[in-house]
């Protein structure tokens, strides 16, 4: 079995969206300083890194991330890799790869946002997935996708149609995935976001394994 | 496919170890107070809730959380059922259960202490794993151990024997199971902790998939 770790390293000071808490790793006892183990603290945002969307992130009376249906997250996948020319995945691209989708429920996105992922600080212009994308995929009963950026909408288009689409449906978004070791093609995907109660979303660890 | 989740529910001032961080989730911005969406944000210690320990809890040059080979926490997997009598697991209740362990290399523990998990305080005399056991296990090759309390030592057995004896030989081993619902047998196990850089452990969702 190779398994590909498509998370991304969570460290103090990591890159964070715009607004969202930092991320803090500390060592709240140590060896070096007597202790008789090492014991680390976390503090961040529940959409740090690579991280779950639940409906309650755009929608206040949705479904939290607790209550997300584990089979969602874990099952066969498809990954579509894009050029670097595509700036936001229209519905116009996903039409042109209908055949490659099949019959996948879940669907992710490489770009050139994972190579992204290497710079120190947030990058606004990173490619995103277009409401009409969206509409698309909820009509084909998709049930997960998965981008390689903080977020999955248009930064600062003011009116989240991508999420409102998605989250409306309850379709599972990933942001954050590491796919840059990771070639276009099927998978079994796990992903699995920390059992928070209530809440919009959680961190996760995901990985593809090879069929 | 028949997915249990094996992972304690993390909420504001959830059940600790003893001078482990506490437990706080918080709502950093929410559509109640006029934001576009809710983000929330959390703060807990790396060896809250359902977590796994890495080498450098115990050994400060020791493999680290994020170094753990994925392979060890992805697999075939058998737990094994203590009665209520049994406070500590030994060697000899090991030895009169090999049969039942064959050759698994990773396997979970249910003991009464999944009960104690519904109880909203620290409970000092949980059932843990003694180090003659610890040893057992190491000399049979076992690779992951698990078990349903927040630690598998006993508690203020001043010596951390069985961690040290695990640890020293790079045992994976997982805390805070929540086995309660859950039947003694084979399953394949999925433990993914969240890639946290450098540190001691980290919070986890851990499912068990019926075979």
């Amino acid at each position: 079995m190779l398994i590909h770790d498509v998370s991304i390293p969570i460290v103090t000071g990591g890159v964070v969206y715009p607004g969202n808490p930092p991320i803090r790793v500390w060592l709240e006892k140590g060896i070096p300083t007597g202790a008789r183990s090492n014991v680390s603290g976390i503090s961040f945002g529940a959409h740090t890194g690579t991280h779950v969307d639940a409906a309650k992130h755009f929608y206040d009376d949705g479904q939290t991330v607790d209550e997300l249906p584990l089979e969602r997250l874990i099952g066969p996948a498809v990954l579509l890799e894009f050029g670097d020319d595509v700036r936001g995945i229209t519905r116009a691209h996903l039409e042109a790869r209908a055949a490659e989708i099949g019959r996948h429920t879940r669907v992710l996105f490489k770009t050139r946002n994972s190579a992204l992922q290497s710079r120190p600080e947030f990058v606004g212009d990173y490619t995103f997935v277009a409401p009409d994308a969206a509409e698309w995929l909820v009509a084909r009963g998709t049930e997960l996708v998965g981008v390689d950026y903080l977020s999955i909408e248009q930064f600062h288009s003011g009116q989240a149609g991508t999420h409102l689409t998605l989250l409306g449906k309850r379709v599972v978004i990933i942001e954050g995935l590491s796919l840059a070791g990771v070639r276009a093609g099927e998978y079994d995907l796990i992903c699995l976001p920390l059992r928070v109660v209530g809440i919009d979303g959680a961190p996760a660890r995901a990985v593809l394994l090879e069929k």
